[in-house]
């Protein structure tokens, strides 16, 4: 297909095509006159991605495109596209509004991995997010309990063994390495609907004023 | 104290704090003369407060003041005060990027928390989060299965029984509501730090390469 029928079946705008073509985020078409190229199947996958990454997270192209690198090289095992994915999608932890309170939720943090036995990274972008969230919560006066954390261990290691268990062990390498980005990326989307949804059942059940619906 | 030493204080510069009393987040100072007030404890600690909505979810400070408006309203109970949170926090989900895949992205939502039978309002903005991430996901052709979301919601549930739990009762009225609004914001920055670490971790054990670790 040509740029424009890419274009219309993406919803994408020609003009943001052609950005993602120069930036080497989408891969060039194949060349049909000096002006014009065509357009596969694969393209209009590929731009489906880029845009649902883009929509998910608000994070530089640059960072999308370490992604999109990793998925199509081999010899990126899956593992480390995880880690790639997760790295290119947690924001960066603000600087520690309280030095003592980041010290001592850091420290919380490596007791609470240490305890569960997690094979995790020391410099893991998702373990600055933890902390930060520890630390804030400290510094605000509402400390979170170990008790808490180990009950969201459990909640969060429960939704992370079925991402994992769903990957197919039959599919091919490019299948699979899609399925690992998109469920990295979006999954924990589904999760933070499902959480806020579970806190408004359960603060009905136990707040609710008998009118049985939050407005 | 002086509006200097609550700046100093606060690590929030003078001009900041101004705007924030202009824009009614902070309550005034208790005057002294005519360009001078004094403030107390409470204002540093409503100051952290604004200070760490503002920097877990970009969004307008329009939307902190609803919280904080709710906060201080002794009429709005706990439950409307979790329900105004999620809903100032949650982001609103984006224009569907297939109108097929989105409504029966939709029709799961609603089957899903029927069968959980879950006590949530239609017009929930988490609905709307979740039925966006299944409606992507369909989109980009790695659909999301029944008992995953069922997996999740377990997950999910359990996470929030436990938030809802921490709740004191014996605490007076303005602890409580400020536990509600800073459980609701920050817990679930904790709940995917936790997520992704346990899909580092489950991902090593599943497709590691005996590294021990992701780089």
């Amino acid at each position: 297909m040509r740029i424009s029928e890419l274009s219309e079946r993406s919803g994408v705008p020609v003009a943001t095509i052609k950005y993602y073509l120069r930036e080497n985020l989408l891969p060039r078409g194949e060349a049909t006159s000096a002006t014009q190229a065509r357009y596969g199947e694969e393209h209009l996958r590929r731009l489906r991605l880029i845009r649902a990454l883009v929509e998910t997270a608000e994070v530089p192209l640059a960072r999308i495109r370490t992604v999109l690198e990793a998925m199509d090289d081999p010899g990126t095992d899956l593992h480390h596209l995880l880690g790639a994915t997760q790295y290119a999608f947690t924001p960066l932890a603000e600087a520690p509004p309280d030095e003592g309170a980041w010290e001592e939720a850091a420290a919380t943090t490596t007791g609470l991995l240490a305890q569960l036995g997690w094979n995790v990274t020391p410099h893991s972008p998702a373990r600055q997010q933890l902390t930060a969230a520890v630390a804030t919560l400290a510094h605000l006066g509402h400390p979170v309990g170990a008790e808490t954390l180990r009950v969201y261990a459990s909640a969060a290691r429960t939704a992370a063994e079925r991402d994992i268990a769903t990957v197919d062990p039959e599919a091919s390498r490019a299948e699979t390495a899609e399925h690992v980005v998109t469920m990295t990326a979006l999954m924990e989307q589904a999760l933070l609907g499902l959480h806020r949804l579970a806190q408004e059942d359960a603060s009905a059940r136990r707040f609710g004023s008998g009118e049985h619906s939050a407005e």
